[in-house]
């Protein structure tokens, strides 16, 4: 796969309009759309109904999704990835990858493991080696609120396994050029040593090599991450071919619009986003207040025209966040068709997204430190 | 301390004359010259003879002698501090500081620890992780032959021990422009990101803070250094007062010349130098047949003008390595008057540096693979 030098930020910014075209940057960047044989495989192999987030596209691109599919039959070793870097605020939008691991290993019972990046957090200067590690553990207790097998699942900060990684990591940085990555992170000639050998740490990650106590032989390493950060993922299987070690599949999820309906690499924050900390009043403030609407002018027009389901982030929110399906489908024909005006559809997505917030919440509370302690002490290598 | 952009090979390479003018060196580079007054402290301090490496100039220069052994005299924490890279064969230069540490140890009293960097061997691509393992096994045998009181002696190799030090080993990164390191360590656009990063996992070990299960209070660390190293500590304290960490205190040893008679910054090998596997015959042929003479032409001109040695590479050997201070003054006052003949003086030579490394081999011989299992085991954490 020849490597892109626009970075992501240049791709995406093609991308900000309220219609993010996911078919072209699919085409552009050398992935696959998800296709209706691999969603019927995936029902198939687990014998459970598939995932909302696979029948309506919100993982909607893949990357050797059949090799992955391929090694589950065949019941050869396989893990699944989710990398997470630290914020003072968890978004809505990192919801996603963890309710489908969580799907997934339920779906196939394999082990999770997930890489919370404290130190790049502290390389990239946003916090200190403490701050970091108050965010990490916050972080964790969100993680844990998913309900995960605990005995099928490794969460783990880079700080504390750091040394266990150690040799991969640097057999990664010694197949990894600074002019391959330089580009895609913009580095800059004043930027600190660690930040420019950081994409090391964030892909040794993926290798089961860097979890011997887990797999005795190689394993197929399946990542869920944004496809914003799709090119990155063509370094990666560079870094892979290089140390001939397995390249990842990916499972590539739409971007969570931000509230203003702009769909742009950005990190999302209490002004524009839902937070995965928000209340039910909260939710609904932010729903009614700043959701980006796709009505139209006038309700004469729009009763006419009907709503544009596409660039209306309410909608884009129910579509991604209900597992209600006969509504979801019920309010995309009827706002389509104008049947169901703008102030409607809010109310009702106002009242799915506190139903949501307020059963994750309810998860949530049994997190307490001391819980979140105990498991750090059992998964401890 | 302002960072002189030239490189060391740079700076060396105008001391790659016959004649090295240390003085210049100390002068150019901002180090002082370790005085009479220094010694004599340290004699005072320690209640032992000076190591003939302080009385006859093979250690010449320091940066904040004074901070250190104050430190020593108020019985604060400190730390005597060796890098050692691993190479297939072991040069006959890496003896001084590894004997001079020991000598500290004893007169002292104090922890020393040192780092054998098995990872920057890999990211430089002289070797595989197993390679580099066994190399630093070997180098660890060579360095316990020494004797060390190994209560109070820490050898790691970045691998076992990157875990526990990577916090520091982040902070140090992030405390470190790449445009400060790149001229001194020559990096290129297409070098590797491990590499790039490397300064920061052989200054992190100059800290305390990589070791608080040796401190619980930050502690001075000596390093013994080649001089052609110099440069590099420069950037060393820069780092530490970005971090406020203490500088190092640093002792810079003369470089042994090669056979040839030339010092520079070049990989010490069996075909011009002295290495510490050597057998007796092997470093009397050496002498014999490689090692430059600072005689004259011609046996009437040798008497008439004296031998030169400063130039003369068996006298400097015989300088650095012997210990017996009289044998030293009397061959050196002989050779400069002419009264003794360069063949003279390498069978004079030949027949010291013989004991001297059967005498390093007779200590080497118990240090078995079971033993030094076994002091690994010890010193684990």
């Amino acid at each position: 796969m020849s490597l892109q030098t626009q970075t992501p930020s240049q791709l995406l910014q093609s991308f900000t309009t309220r219609t993010t075209d996911y078919n072209q940057l699919i085409n552009s960047v050398g992935i696959n759309a998800i296709t209706p044989q691999q969603i019927q495989r995936i029902e198939k192999l687990s014998g459970k109904a598939p995932h909302h987030y696979l029948s309506r596209g919100v993982f909607l691109a893949e990357k050797s999704l059949d090799k992955f599919l391929d090694d589950v039959e065949a019941k050869k070793p396989t893990f699944i990835f989710i990398q997470k870097y630290p914020q003072k605020e968890v978004a809505l939008e990192e919801y996603i990858t963890l309710e489908f691991a969580r799907y997934l290993q339920d779906a196939f019972n394999i082990q999770v493991i997930i890489q919370i990046l404290d130190d790049i957090k502290v390389l990239n200067r946003e916090a200190t080696i403490n701050e970091a590690s108050k965010m990490s553990n916050d972080l964790m207790k969100y993680i844990l609120a998913f309900g995960f097998n605990e005995d099928k699942t490794f969460i783990y900060t880079d700080y504390q396994y750091f040394g266990k990684m150690y040799r991969t990591i640097s057999l990664v940085e010694k197949a990894t050029a600074y002019n391959v990555v330089q580009p895609f992170f913009n580095f800059e000639y004043s930027d600190n040593i660690g930040k420019l050998a950081s994409p090391s740490i964030m892909t040794a990650s993926m290798f089961s090599q860097s979890y011997s106590h887990f797999f005795s032989s190689p394993a197929r390493c399946l990542v869920l991450d944004s496809i914003k950060n799709v090119q990155f993922h063509s370094i990666i299987d560079q870094i892979a071919t290089t140390l001939n070690f397995i390249q990842p599949t990916v499972l590539f999820h739409k971007m969570v619009p931000l509230l203003s309906g702009v769909t742009k690499f950005d990190i999302p924050s209490d002004h524009n986003s839902i937070l995965l900390s928000d209340n039910a009043k909260q939710v609904e403030r932010k729903i009614n207040k700043l959701a980006f609407s796709g009505g139209r002018n006038t309700t004469e027009e729009h009763k006419k025209l009907g709503g544009q389901c596409d660039i209306d982030v309410s909608f884009q929110l129910l579509n991604i966040f209900s597992s209600d399906n006969a509504q979801v489908k019920d309010v995309e024909e009827k706002y389509s068709k104008g049947e169901l005006l703008s102030g409607e559809l809010k109310k009702i997505v106002s009242a799915s997204m506190k139903d949501f917030i307020v059963a994750y919440d309810a998860k949530k509370k049994p997190i307490t430190t001391a819980y979140l302690k105990a498991y750090i002490s059992k998964t401890k290598f």
